[in-house]
Parts: structure tokens; sequence; C-alpha cells
């Protein structure tokens, strides 16, 4: 059997000028790297303005399990089942961080006969904006430093700067440092950290900014730090909005490369779901909608992290209505939620499946909040049953959802025919969109709100100074929406805790303002927003062999 | 009169393609980045193995002072001056910094009519090489505190980890930090601190490698630390070679560019000459050769610092031969260093210039003991007074050397065609090509050596730990050629010493050894390898304009 990374080098990519023209986008108008991804220009871009726009389809998933659920291997089939069955499909998915791949999960470009090619460009620098994002990030951390070296005419209080530094690394030694050591010369002495670089507010200004303007608007609001009498300090006021804004100009246009069957797709921006608002850019999915029937989108991890950030923060911001959600789950998975272990997942096993599916059907039943009819996708594994399949099949039906196994991992697109075609039938149908909570409603209300509707939890618990920053908040920024930081294993705060756990508790840790973003974050139980490494590290195994391939990346 | 990015954007730049095809590089053999960028592919370069090469010039200059010399626009001027006179030339620089960019320094493309395009690319993220190795270099630092986390199997001493991190930017708040604070989860708590990506170890391997197979053997070599019984520790004890390879492995490529006048340049790599080596890659330099009949290069600042280095660490590790060296001056410059104070450098005063002469012919006579012929530009400003130029030309031709006027900057290549024929008339004339010192000099001796032969100092201080140091690694690294890192103002380690200082004390601070890029860096007085930003950073000028174009980064 080939490995996917066998598969991609085996497939023959167009001229992405090609891929280009299939959206009507000529030569001039996309910035080539190299022979196989562009950048779609500005200027075209603002030319689509007031174009209509094609239909908004959203892959979700259950919890992720070490199983494997296939998310974005689903996005990739899904968009090119879309295009066999005659409905011009663009597949938007996110840019892969550095720091997983040197970890342990590397990837971020589908699997199998789904996949978006260069995967290992996708995987490495690509076209750099991430890098982009970490030089504005960082330009902002050493102008606070250095107006606090040059006499603070601003007054900022060192003991209140809330801007940390990023790096596209696991590095857990970052987290936590005194800098501005070693004399007067070198600063000021302050307690601060490294966020990893998809953390980073400045990810989150390029994945919600409508175009160049909004987004200087939004690194202008940034809040880096409080005078020592309160008073916030913002980007603007450092005068470091404009010079990020340059540093951010090209990251900000999207990247177009191509699926396996030679499709198009946008890959764009991307904020991790677990410790930020995990979707794609807002530019790249309202260009392909503005070029394309359909639109074929994921957000980060499960449901309850991915989803509902995707429509209380993304769509909420964008004016964005979704017009069917797919909800991705596997055999294997819904077994490993059912208390199977993974070298036992190979022995059939309906009623392991049965006892996972608590899982999708809490999901189902939070999707339904928003509005969108929900389809679920089988994503089809080898060593699946018949039976078991057939299990998921009917508990869906039973909750009035109708289920499909896909193969798009063995067969491509073909084998998703079934599932675009629940789906057009689905988002063809006329539904509603709702928010989970009014922008009206107060920040720690809607804290409750998702820990309570989404995740099930009995109540929030948070230390006094937490609830007293929300409070200070309150006035000036209580019309932004929540973004949570999760662990991605569970419904719940705790990753050990399976299935559709009810009554437990979210504690919050911490909440940080983004205001130019436009969202808080509120951190939750032990998530991090710096990883670490693991003990033996894929960067141990990649490498080149004699022909000057990549390995060990994959 | 126009600006330098008028004149850049007022330029007609030929699809990349075109400028590969005069150098005989097919479509198919280079990535483009965008339509006024490419990467030339690693397989057409090593289809060049074993081709015959052109003549190599070295530009470099005097002391630099405030009033600009202009060496990246003479060696622009030169290059399409030589292509003027039927010369296939190529021009090979650095690349820019994003560091001096938001804080003084914009600009390191040329000037005037003597530019390399697309300028604003340049002087922002470019094709991404130094991201590139700053995820390398921060790749490495990971690995090591992660292997300390994790058991420390190697048992390095935290205490004696010599790898910092480092990021592409000024910031002084990052030179000296205790990392890895927060408890247990976090690491192990030490001191480090970063430097700027253009110190970086890496980028010096970058530079001097000869394809990727030395690269990655270099890069194993690196020594991060020692174990707690004084072993090295290197980043093949850490398994981060292959890793670091891949990372490296687009960015390894030379970026072709060109010239207002539409001829090849190659941009790449860019190693600042005061706290690192100074000169851009081995592979451009000798892909260049092999595709032209004469190659100008530069090296930073003053030939004190980058032609030194250019010399007895570029070309003794590649085995190139310069044919020719134009020193660049101005009378401008001369004037400053012979007392003018900036605000009166329009009046004529040719005793001044001749007071300020004894920098440039100290810097002949050092240029001399290397071999190849010299040849004096004098970049023209419109400010200078015929007989200003005359004393410079008697006073070069005193000393058997030409010295000739030229006005690239507001006349292009033609501007420049009397020093491209004294030029060729040097390179074409047979010349010696010797070293300063032999590989067998001990280290301490190689440290006296350019000490008191090239900035004439009276004698070098070290305190004994330095000592001691370079004696412990003499026996394995004795044979390693010496990097100084030293103020680029003056001849001496005292910025404020201008002319020929004689008979001053150079204290030598630190010494670090770059076992991977192959040399050992001796730092001298107050030079930081962390730049900071000024109390004005051009930072808070950057921006776009209403048009969307950058402004301030020039």
């Amino acid at each position: 059997m080939l490995t996917d990374i066998e598969i991609a080098r085996a497939a023959t990519p167009r001229n992405i000028a090609e891929i280009a023209a299939r959206l009507d986008i000529g030569a001039g108008d996309i910035l080539p790297y190299g022979h196989d991804k562009a950048k779609i220009s500005r200027d075209f871009i603002a030319g689509l303005d007031g174009a209509p726009e094609g239909r908004l389809v959203l892959v979700t998933a259950i919890n992720p399990t070490p199983a494997g659920e296939g998310k974005t291997t689903t996005t990739v089939g899904l968009g090119d089942a879309l295009n066999r069955i005659g409905k011009a499909a663009t597949v938007c998915i996110r840019e892969a961080s550095l720091g997983p791949n040197f970890g342990m999960k590397g990837g971020a470009a589908g699997g199998g006969r789904a996949q978006v090619i260069p995967m290992e460009d996708m995987n490495l620098h690509f076209t750099g904006d991430f890098h982009a994002i970490t030089s504005a990030h960082n330009l902002l951390a050493a102008l606070i430093d250095n107006h606090i070296h040059w006499g603070n005419a601003l007054d900022i209080d060192p003991g209140r700067v809330a801007w940390r530094r990023v790096m596209d690394m696991n590095d857990r030694a970052l987290r936590a440092m005194v800098l501005g050591l070693g004399g007067p010369a070198n600063g000021t002495p302050r307690e601060s950290g490294f966020d990893i670089t998809v953390a980073s507010e400045v990810m989150a200004i390029l994945c919600l900014a409508n175009d160049l303007n909004d987004l200087q608007e939004r690194l202008a609001r940034i809040i880096v730090a409080r005078t020592r009498d309160g008073r916030p300090v913002t980007a603007r006021d450092l005068k470091a909005d404009g010079a990020m804004t340059v540093l951010l100009r090209d990251a900000l246009q999207p990247n177009l490369v191509q699926t396996l069957e030679n499709n198009p797709a946008l890959v764009h921006g991307g904020p991790f779901a677990n410790i930020a608002h995990g979707c794609n850019s807002v530019i790249a999915t309202r260009t392909a909608l503005r070029l394309s029937d359909y639109v074929v989108t994921e957000a980060g991890f499960g449901a309850d992290l991915g989803a509902q950030k995707f429509f209380d923060i993304k769509c909420r911001a964008a004016g964005l209505r979704p017009a069917a959600v797919v909800l991705v789950a596997t055999v294997r998975a819904l077994k490993m939620n059912g208390g199977v272990a993974r070298a036992d997942l190979g022995t059939e096993d309906v009623a392991a499946v049965r006892r996972g599916l608590p899982n999708l059907l809490r999901h189902i039943e939070n999707l339904r909040l928003y509005g969108p009819p929900v389809v679920v996708a089988i994503n089809h594994f080898s060593s699946d049953f018949k039976a078991e399949a057939q299990a998921i099949i009917d508990a869906a039906a039973a909750v009035g959802v109708t289920a499909v196994v896909c193969r798009h991992w063995a067969e491509g697109g073909a084998g998703a025919e079934d599932l675009a075609r629940a789906v057009v039938a689905a988002a063809e149908t006329p539904s509603d969109f709702n928010l989970l909570y009014p922008d009206t409603l107060p920040l720690w209300e809607k804290v409750e709100t998702i820990c309570t509707r989404i995740y099930r939890a009995d109540h929030v618990e948070a230390p006094p100074a937490v609830r007293r920053q929300l409070d200070e908040w309150q006035a000036a920024f209580g019309h932004l929406p929540v973004c949570m930081a999760k662990t991605q294993y569970s419904l719940s705060s705790d990753p050990k805790l399976l299935g559709a756990p009810e009554g437990h508790v979210i504690p919050i840790r911490e909440v940080r303002l983004s205001a130019g973003a436009g969202f808080v974050v509120a951190i939750c139980g032990d998530i991090m927003t710096m990883p670490g490494l693991p003990r033996e590290p894929a960067a141990d195994r990649i490498g080149l062999d004699a022909s000057g391939q990549v390995v060990g990346l994959f």
C-alpha cells in the first residue's frame, strides 16, 4: 500500500496558472511560488467585491482520538467529489504550523487519495505566511521594550505588559522567562514568555481581516500593556501598526494550490482550534465563495472547539452563512470512545461502536443549535466492518440525520460522491443560521453559555482575578465574542473524559483580551499556548534521503 | 530629484525567466517567487559542476561614515558597466536583514540608478531564506532544552549550553534572559539569550556550504553545549542535523533578481560583517562564476572587516581566487574622516579630504597584503568638487593605484564604464593571491595577526578565560580561521577613532566556536550580537500609503 507521501509524489500536478484559470484568475493576477503554488493578488480580490457567492459547507468532527478521524481528508475528498458531480467546488483549509511537524503530528494536507499538494511545502515554510506573522508580532514586542528603554513616554508599567513574543516552534523552555537582563543597556528586566505563532493575535487578525485597511485597523487596536495608572496601551500608541501591516501585506493574499485531482484549494491562515479560533482566513473563504458554486472548509479539532468558534467568531465577524455542516466520524474513533484499546481496533465490535455513539450524537445536538442541516460522513477505514458502520447510520437516522460511508481516502473524489450528493441535498434546502449567543450577552455569561450548552458543564469556575478582569473589560469590550482555549480530546476540560460527559466543571485559568482580533480568550484547565516537544520528537527522524527527498515529515 | 524607491518603481523589470535565459537557465530550472524573483534549482547548479569559471571582483570600502560610501551601489553600477562594455557580468550581493530595516538602516539594494530590484521585497521577507535559517537555528535550541527535559541522556550541563536562539529583529530585551521558568513542566531554568539571525552559525553555514551534503555535515558538527564532564555535544548527537537540513533545503538555492538595467544579480545569504563573516553565499558566487565572464561581489562594511573575512574565511574555505579588488571611497566620507561635520560636507575642502586620506591608504596597504590588484572607485556625489576628487586620484597614484571617479548613482552603468575598464585591465593582469595567515598558525596568533597587521593595534588583550578557551580549542580546532566581531566605524575597536589609528589595543571580550561554519569568533570591545532599536525607530514611519505602496522603508 502506498503511503500518503508516495501518493502525493506520484501525482501529476498542473502548473498553478492552469488551476487559477479554472477559477477565471489570469496569469497576471497570481504571484507564483514555484510552479505549484501561488498567491492570488489583492487587486484581483478587490475586483470581486459584490460578486454573488456560492454555498459554504463546514466540515467538522467528533472529538479526536489517536485512531484518526480524517477531517481534512474528508474536506478534500468532498471537494473533489462535488467537482465530479458537476459543482464547481473549492476547498479552503488552513496552513500547517512547523511546531507540531517537528513534534509528533505531521501532515495537514489530507491523506490517501484525498490530499492537497505540494504536501512537503505545505508542511514546511509554504509561502512564508507564518514567518511574516511571527515577524509582525515580534516587531511589536520589540517596540514595546524599546519604548520603555528610551524614556517610556507612555508610562507603560513593565509589570503589566500583556504582549508576549511568538515562535513557530514547540519549545516549552520559552513559556516563562525573565528577559531584559544584563544591565541597563539591555532594557528593563521583566517576566514574559513566548507562545506558538498559531496562538498569536496577529494570526487571528490576519484570518479575520476583510482587507488591508481592516488588517491595519485591527492591528492598531491591539492592547499590549497598561500604563502605571491602568490605561490601555495599543499598537497604535506605539506607531507599530504601519510597519506590521507592511510585514503582513503579502501574507494577507490567499495561497492557491490543488488537490490530487487538480481541483483548486485555498490554504490560508492557521490558528489552532484548541488555543485559538481554529479557522482559515475570511479573505480566502470569501474569495473562494465568489469564484465557486461550493466552498468546503474545515475548522480544527472537534465540533465543540472548531465548529463553535467557526460559527460564533468567524461567521459572526464576517457575516458568513453556512449552508450545511458535515460531521466526520470513524468507526475506529467511536470504538475508542467506546473503550476499545488502539491495538484492538481491528476486531469487529458493534457494541463498542454503540458505546461510542454518544460523542457523535452530542455533537449533532450541538450543531443543530446553529440551524444548518448536518450530514454525518463515516470516513471508511479498510479495517471497518459493515455492521459497525450500519450502527452509526442507524443512530444518525434515529435523530433524523443522514450518515454516509465515504471512501475518498482509498478512491479519491469518486469515493465521496454519495456524500457530495447528500451535502448538496442538504445545502440546497433553505435553513436558518443562528449564533449561540447575542453580542449583548455579558462576557462571563458568554463563557457560561458555551460551557453549559456546548460542553454540557454543570458550572464554570474562575479565580476572582479572572472575574474582575472580565468585569473590567465589560464596558468597552463586552460586545466581543469569547474564544475558548480548551483540550481537544474531550467535550470537557479533562482530556481523559471521552464520550458525552455531563455534570463536569470547567475551570477558567486565565483570560486574555484580543481587542484587535475582536474576541476575549478564556483559557480552560491545563491547556498551554506554547506546546512542548515529546520525548522522541519527529525531528529525530526527519531528513533527506540519498536522492534529496524529505523523509520522516509525514 | 527622484528618490531611490521612485527610481526603482519606475523601472521596467523583465520577467525573471528572461533574466534566467540571459544566464542560459531554462524556465524549468528556476523556481519563481512572483514574477521578478526566482531561486535557481539545485539540480541545475549540480549540473554546472566542473564548468570553467569567470573572474571574481571584490568590492570593498573605507570605514563607513554617516556620509555614506555606496558599496552596494558601486557593486551594482560596476556590474551594469561591465555588461555595457561587453563582459557578461553577474552581481552577487547579500540579502537584507529585517532588524536594521525597522531600526535605522533601510535599503540593501544599492541606490540611485544602480539598484537591484524588486527593492521592497529585498528589504522585507524576500524569498524567506532568513526565516528558514531562524527556524533551523531555533529548532536546534528547542531540541537541546527538550533533551535536557526528558532525562538528559547525553548529560548536558545546563550551565554550559552555548547555543542561543535567534530572531531577525533588533531587540535588546532578548540579549540576556533566564528561560525555562514556571516549574518543571517548562524545563530547566538557565541563562541564555537571542542573537540577531545574521549572526547565527546557521547563516554562516548556509553561506559557506558547497552543497546540500556539505550543509548537513556542517550542521551536524555544530557544538551546542558541554556535558557535565566537559565533552562537546553536537547537533549530530541531538539528531538535529536532518531536520535542520530539511528546513534549509530551499533556502540553499540562490535567488536571482535583476538590476535596473536588467542584468542578472544573485542575492543570497546575509551575515553582517561586524558580527559575522559578512559575505554572500559560496553557492551563489560559484554559480555566478560558472555562468559569467565577471562576477562582482561585495563584502560588508570596511575592508578591515568585510574584505579580510572575504579572503581569509570565504576564499580560504571555498578555494576562490579574486582577480581584482575595488575599494570604494567618497569625497564626503574622507572629509568626515578629515574632521568635517556632516552639515558642512557641501563646502569645498581639499585639505579635509587630504586629512581623511590615511584611512583610504591604510586599506590599500592592507588589501595589498593579499595580492590581487586594487582599483579605487570614487563614488561621485553631486556635492563633490573636482579638486577634492583629484586629491584622491593623486594620493592613489602616488602608491601606484588607479582611482576612477564614477557616476553610476546618477547615470547607471554608463557612469561606471571607466571604472569597468580599469577593473578589467587589473583583473586580466595575472596576480598572486595570498591568505593573511596559514591554517597552522595557533588560534591566538591568528587573532594577533589580524589585530596587528590589519587593525594596526599595538597588542591584543583578553581575560584569562578567553585565552584558556582558545588553548582548549587549539588541539581539535586550531586549524580554523578566526572571524572577528568588531565595530565597523574604525580600524580599531573604538568607533570614535577615525582615520588610520595605530598603537591602540584590541580587547577580546569573548570567543565562540563555530565548528560547523568552520571558524572561531572573537568578539572585540562592546560589539553586540543582538542590536537594539534607536530612540525613534524607522518602524514608526513605515507603513502603506493610500495606494497601498510601502513608505518609510527606504
